[in-house]
């Protein structure tokens, strides 16, 4: 059973001030929670559904936290989605830490995207890509916020997000800097390097004044219509695309998409 | 002046009940609404701030409808979107009519979309792109939903959409039928035709079995690391992207993102 003081604190962890706070956040949804389960995220506590349990009984016997049995309509109070079936999970918040990174890797360098949903798309670009680390502006999104957790779909569990101060990050880098700018080398031949730093700019203003000065190669997506721009993950995507496209060609192939 | 009635007219455009009864639906954002005004559709009126009319006097003396000035809090009222900033309009919904198409042309076909986000985006990589048309299934997201049109970014005024049952329409179609599976070619080698259909399927099942039957070549987006899917907007954009490298490489450099 659960106390109303416990209902009150995980409904608290929607809110950005408790997850703070508390240096915990909630995982919604039994993909999510077994993928949260799988992963090096301390989880502490999971809400579970007697069906989910009975469905992932070895998942669930491995975890050494707190199992609370729930029933359906109580889970569904919690949150913002819908599809909350089956699991809620509490989990810790990782300490902020910068991602070790060698000259072979790719990350994601984010310059205030400021959508949840954005970012958590851009999270899920860079786990199929193989991109080893997202660096994001003090301006990005919050990567706990549940918007985020949703649109990402399990990636944040894979792919380590670093909050800095942009252009002192960009300051120590050695590999290739490549931004997006209107004017710029087209990405169908761009000769990517093996590893480099992908700047994708804020969904309003683009990459800023400040970060631009630390690109070294600004590169432009080719449009054939008449859209005056893409989004932010979009762009995000078609640029990972070329570059592995480039780089290399011996990917799993698993086209499909969902959600 | 706004009389009582007209503010409730408009709000009743919100919801997609009374936008097919009054065949009438809303448009919110300046910029939006000079794509609008730019467009084949007929827009009947315009609400503007005065900022907007004094900085867009050239296109609005062009416009034969109704012209109403109203103050920036009273436009804030109205639709869902705060980026409400200057205009909005009331335009026609267009007849649902098949879009004319050469073997040279591509067109998304979707098979169930039903987040208005993604269909939004979905129409902006089309236009993009210099995709032709958008062939939806009767259970996609209707194209005048105010989220599916501020995803678009305008892009609906450029794109036509046409609902229809899908196995009908490509029962009728001579040209390549591709869609994305687990098991297909990979997109970075498949030799694109110069026109075809690109089936889109829904973002939790994917391509139904009835649409399957009609697909001529199975596609597949590599992947290099773990996530288990792509959300539906931006595996388009990447198979798109790469129908153009592979079949000319003649577009106009722009590529920025924006939202």
């Amino acid at each position: 059973m659960l106390s109303k003081a416990r209902i009150k604190y995980i409904k608290s962890l929607q809110v950005k001030k408790y997850r703070q706070l508390e240096q915990r956040f909630v995982v919604e949804g039994a993909k999510t929670v077994l993928e949260l389960l799988a992963s090096d995220y301390a989880t502490e506590c999971v809400l579970s559904t007697p069906d989910f349990l009975a469905e992932y009984e070895p998942e669930l016997k491995r975890f050494a936290g707190e199992l609370i049995e729930v029933k359906p309509d109580m889970l569904a109070t919690f949150g913002e989605y819908h599809t909350n079936n089956g699991a809620l999970a509490i989990a810790r918040i990782k300490p902020n830490m910068p991602p070790q990174l060698t000259p072979h890797d790719y990350a994601l360098v984010l310059d205030d995207i400021r959508d949840p949903g954005n970012l958590g798309t851009i999270i899920r670009i860079a786990d199929w890509y193989g991109i080893k680390a997202v660096i994001a502006s003090a301006e990005t999104a919050e990567l706990y916020n549940p918007k985020v957790l949703h649109a990402s779909k399990g990636s944040f569990t894979r792919v380590p997000v670093f909050y800095t101060e942009l252009t002192g990050f960009l300051a120590d880098v050695t590999v290739p800097v490549y931004g997006t700018f209107l004017a710029g080398d087209d990405v169908h031949t761009v000769p990517f390097g093996k590893g480099g730093m992908i700047v994708i700019g804020n969904e309003a203003h683009g990459i800023s004044a400040e970060v631009e000065k630390f690109v070294t190669k600004k590169i432009s997506i080719p449009r054939y219509g008449k859209a005056e721009s893409l989004n932010a993950g979009v762009a995000t995507a078609v640029i990972c695309d070329n570059i592995r496209r480039n780089i290399f060609n011996h990917g799993e192939h698993g086209g499909i998409h969902r959600g």
